[in-house]
């Protein structure tokens, strides 16, 4: 039975969690969320880079035989670098999955992609989904989505206006739209509504954990989940609900230096 | 003359810089902006203590005579902290003189503090408040006003949408709003459209401003400005321009353990 590794820059990551419970329910995770860093989407490539090692190397030290970066600014500015760091271990990134099922599910070849500030800027989407043929992408970053989620605006006037806001320049202009961010597919009914009911909507947390299950076989009996945090924030537990939908084992504090 | 050493949790305490280069011009100033770990405004009290501590002791090797702490959430949270841990330190938070502009400014005993979760979470606006009599204190986080200022949207629709929201209940209720946050003020036109003309808004970067300036003597020649910061996100230019609104003398990226 592998013991699978997931890490992200806070709570968000935890929907990929969700997923493999769901998938794999016999598997036993270890999952870092960075709080007390988050968020990685408006800092530098170089800051990214370090806190995705420092990450890696924590969950490392508890020998998972698979890390999963759920976390879309670390996929595309760090996943690179750390498989070429760590070569013997398996890295699966929530980029690759989400980025082939958007290939898969676009007839017009036309696709959106939105994310951080960071992840659009690294242009990682593009460039894979260029890998499978002549496609159109349109990168958008939307800064506002998740302070939005978190403060639980996730349908109404506030969320909408925000949402024309942002994907007004990808209506018409896509058949698929990439929700490259942990927190953005809670927002998929207002994403839905400004969008329309022809475009597909990738949630990559749902792509990465099969692709997981692919790889690993499951476990025989119950598997744990073990939490631990750089940062025990106020709210913290509304959060894990609102992401995971049932409680961890155990939620323990840490530095990623430990 | 005194060297200024001022911390920010990233760049938004810049404008207390601006207010202390228009009052202080010869005075030289060493700010400290820990963007690789901004906000603070979400984390817990434990780690942003913590934050606070490695910010004035990255400072104080710098040899500042003094430090001024920018940052709301720091003040709030760690400020006695770190002048009993240096108290042969002069330290000057934001806090103290905004609550006494907040004192000598209401009429009604009324007063509505605004600031991040965490600011407003530690009640410590409120105890200082009480502190001079009788008053009547509302705090009210409004999470969503720093990523509105960091997007540039400060006027128009959705910042007055959001300030309804979150001032409803503050209106009516006070006759002075302390915007106990380095980014509020930007939106000053969105709160003031929200709340009224007879409401007094109290911007903190003057108030601390005035109370370095009354404590230490300017200098005798054009003071210099040296920014650090822990990361260079993509976009400081134009966020410095438009907190600090002139280029200082240098920008450097520093680990605040150096």
């Amino acid at each position: 039975m592998a013991t699978i590794g997931v890490f992200d820059s806070g709570l968000g990551g935890l929907t990929v969690v969700r997923e493999l419970r769901r998938l794999m329910p016999k598997s036993s995770i270890i999952y870092l969320g960075d709080t007390a860093r988050v968020p990685y989407g408006t800092k530098s490539e170089a800051t990214i880079r370090r806190y995705a090692v420092e990450d890696a190397e924590f969950l490392l030290r508890r020998e998972v035989d698979v890390i999963v970066i759920a976390c879309h600014t670390a996929s595309s500015i760090a996943s690179d670098y750390l498989k070429a760091l760590h070569p013997e271990t398996a890295i699966i990134s929530v980029l690759e999955p989400s980025v082939r099922a958007a290939v898969k599910a676009s007839n017009s070849g036309k696709i959106g992609i939105i994310g951080t500030t960071a992840t659009i800027r690294s242009g990682k989407h593009k460039s894979e989904i260029l890998k499978y043929g002549d496609f159109h992408v349109i990168g958008k970053p939307c800064p506002l989505f998740v302070p939005l989620v978190e403060e639980g605006l996730i349908e109404g006037q506030i969320p909408e206006l925000i949402a024309e806001m942002y994907l007004e320049q990808l209506k018409g202009q896509i058949d698929t739209l990439v929700l490259a961010c942990t927190h953005y597919p809670l927002l998929k009914p207002t994403i839905r509504k400004v969008m329309g009911d022809d475009v597909t909507l990738i949630d990559p947390s749902e792509e990465v954990a099969k692709v997981v299950k692919q790889k690993f076989d499951d476990g025989e009996e119950k598997g744990t989940l073990e939490v631990y945090l750089t940062d025990i924030p106020p709210g913290y537990l509304a959060l894990i609900e609102q992401f995971l939908g049932e409680p961890p084992d155990s939620i323990v504090r840490v530095s990623v230096f430990e």
